[in-house]
């Protein structure tokens, strides 16, 4: 990781003649924005910064690359958590977000054709005409293209599955510059191997994503949403194994700790009760089917001897809830200004759940440091930001300490280091002992897809 | 695949000294039963049946095969429909079916590990006592890890998904003999490659399947089944299409033309009205739900103008209806004996299924070949059997042309050759029109894992 590539000015007047000068930057506040994404990770400028507007501009540009083994990282809208698109080796960095255009919205299929730097909010804005949406839903103000490399989930991917679940085909720019389409438009395959998926969560290390064919979802006529609060951490968190293990289907179930309550409680002047809460959403076609799982889910709360149980109708109220929800990372942002925190995104089998809530709690706490817990508790999924004061190494080691911790104890569970932020810097030390042998496979793959390691280095495997 | 491997003594020594004598065989009847599955294809004998019945054994009889360029292929239930496990170039059949046990059902995490040969009925039926079952069912007496290799669906899979959707992790011995293991037992991860989804539906080319985790749904409490009838395919395929954009949710969603519920009324003496058919399941724990869900069908099955629209509440009405869905291979040999068929399974974007089924009609029709439609509507997918006399090389070539016109004419509506039988060997000389320059890259990917091309040589790729 520590050699940066610096271009000299042929590659410069190369680059500027495939994407136009206006469209080529390597002004300060250009490579300072390219530096980094919301992570902690240390920060590194690309050497220069490129927007382009076509495929065959990619590809134009990643030949070239490839011929001069400089490096290569897509960037989009930087709010991933791992370092994943930061240009750790310096090189060339193609900012995705020109290609941003809806290209073809086949309603009769439920499918669309978009450019990876299109907003996921935006996609679902134009579709809303045609009463459908894409159901992903990462928080953030994410591209489609980053999602997919990603392969981002949030909190629906309990009831609708992970952006890669959606993607049906994608054109891909290889490290060669060769321009390939993989997948099908038929909504199932059994033909040839999978490559699709192979790039979903690739996190941009085996070719540059230029256009996908997502899966579309009717948008749902009624919501129900739920906020039920608890005595204790355990409770809340057996209530979400038991409701899994019923075979329930929300469309969110999350897991709220206490501290993150209180902070998001001051950020967003609400006033939730500050206790361990579950926010729940329905959602669906019968408004008497919701209120039937409403009522199964308080039979489950109540056995788990919740303090409260508030079952809201309608959009509005729904609407507030994700609002909160939402809000968790600025909250902490505001409410520990200057503060970094290494940030957890453990997943685990639900039966384990209660346990690796309660763990991550305590090698918390034991180390000092502050970092509410909250997660995708359907899905297994914690999260966390483990705070510390970027000066101070003794604070930082602990930080860093108490996610290793979490992580390593995740593995042990059967889980897996990462459940939705993709691996990126932060997560690569554990991949051989959640890998184990197959890491040599994934490594191998990355030389056969990449042989002069240009594609996002230093990350990944 | 016309060179065919034999062993020589010292193989077949080595072989016995590694599975033991009794389960090592080179008998013509063990030979006989494991040159062939269900399709037309070329039967063509191994050298020898071997029956594993560990992982440690496949790693040692695969390690020797790679140092040999011996091919190995795996078998199981042998019930596949494109000539997948024939062992094209002869040398080794590992019978997978003795490695058949449930290694552990973690019934809390909604989870069970198994090995390969175990059928998936028999999984189910050990399953009920846990209110589970593993959703895919290709009607076949399949086993896990054939239905894994082929990525099966079946009838269930436009509301449960394909198998591959289920798997959450794979043991694999590697053409070297080395043992992975890939993938998570949490639900959701972003750790990696997928190189899960690799291995499924990659027909035996890559690794040889020894252990399967696979996910598991609550058994539903309530089914509906209705049979409507139509004047017209077209009206049949119209009400489907409206159904699936309507993001109706049924548990199965099959279209049955009139010739083929001839047959079946024929074979399993019943009496179901002869005309363009749909077969509808919804699923689910809310009675009160699934009426809703079951008025709303009716309303477009009458717009369509539908003959009869038969509603029937629970299992026994719809036990028989998928008695009579199942049988229809049975039936068209026991109407035809003697005829050969070449089994059509493509895939297309839903609203091109009319299209796709008029097209296969008139393809087979004016060919003068017999060959009734049905399939999985609401996935896209279709299939026939257009039969043909083995002794007859017209009709042979005339019911070739009339599958291959199908195919071209689903991969020019966007969709695939294969929706769920997989590529085995009849469906490869459409893979370069298919996937373009990405088949090139499915052959690095078979070379870098396998590249003595010994693991089921002469398919897919």
């Amino acid at each position: 990781m520590s050699i940066v590539k610096t271009l000299n000015s042929t590659d410069l007047e190369f680059l500027q003649s495939v994407v136009s000068r206006e469209r080529c930057s390597t002004g300060e506040s250009e490579l300072d924005l390219h530096a980094h994404d919301e992570s902690a990770h240390k920060n590194q400028r690309p050497s220069v910064v490129l927007w382009p507007i076509s495929t065959e501009e990619i590809s134009k540009i990643v030949a070239y690359a490839n011929e001069h083994q400089i490096p290569i990282t897509p960037y989009a809208a930087g709010t991933s958590l791992e370092g994943n698109p930061i240009p750790v080796q310096g090189g060339i960095v193609l900012d995705m977000r020109k290609m941003d255009q809806i290209l073809e919205v086949r309603a009769q299929d439920l499918q669309v054709t978009v450019q990876p730097g299109l907003d996921f909010k935006k996609l679902n804005e134009k579709l809303k005409k045609y009463g459908l949406f894409f159901p992903p839903d990462p928080g953030a103000t994410a591209t489609i293209g980053g999602m997919v490399a990603n392969n981002a989930k949030g909190i629906r991917a309990i009831k609708y599955g992970s952006t890669g679940d959606q993607v049906l085909s994608l054109e891909i720019v290889l490290p060669s510059g060769q321009i390939i389409k993989c997948g099908t438009r038929a909504m199932r395959t059994s033909s040839g191997y999978d490559l699709v998926k192979l790039f979903v969560g690739s996190e941009g290390t085996l070719g540059v994503i230029t256009e996908v064919i997502v899966k579309l979802t009717g948008l749902p006529r009624e919501f129900m949403a739920v906020v039920a609060c608890f005595d204790s951490v355990e409770q809340a968190t057996q209530t979400v194994v038991q409701m899994v293990q019923a075979g329930l289907a929300p469309a969110a179930l999350e897991f709220i700790d206490t501290g993150i309550i209180q902070l998001v409680n001051n950020f967003k002047k609400m006033s939730l009760r500050e206790a361990p809460t579950l926010f729940i959403e329905f959602q669906g076609s019968s408004r008497v089917a919701l209120e039937d799982e409403i009522n199964f889910v308080k039979e489950l709360c109540q056995e788990n001897r919740c303090q409260s149980f508030a079952a809201g109708v309608g959009r509005d109220e729904r609407d507030r809830l994700w609002e909160a929800r939402y809000s968790v990372h600025e909250s902490i942002k505001s409410a520990y200004p200057g503060q970094r925190g290494y940030v957890v995104d453990v997943a685990v089998p639900i039966s384990a759940y209660p346990d690796i809530v309660r763990f991550a709690n305590e090698a918390i706490i034991s180390r000092k440091r502050i970092g509410p817990v909250f997660g995708h508790a359907g899905e297994g999924n914690l999260h966390s930001e483990i705070l510390y004061e970027p000066n101070d190494p003794t604070q930082q080691a602990l930080a860093k300490e108490a996610n290793h911790a979490i992580v390593h104890r995740a593995l042990d569970l059967g889980g897996t280091a990462t459940g939705e932020h993709g691996v990126g810097i932060g997560k690569r030390e554990f991949m051989p002992k959640e890998h184990g042998a197959s890491l040599e496979l994934m490594r191998q793959i990355k030389k056969l897809f990449d042989p002069n390691g240009i594609m996002n280095p230093g990350k990944k495997v």
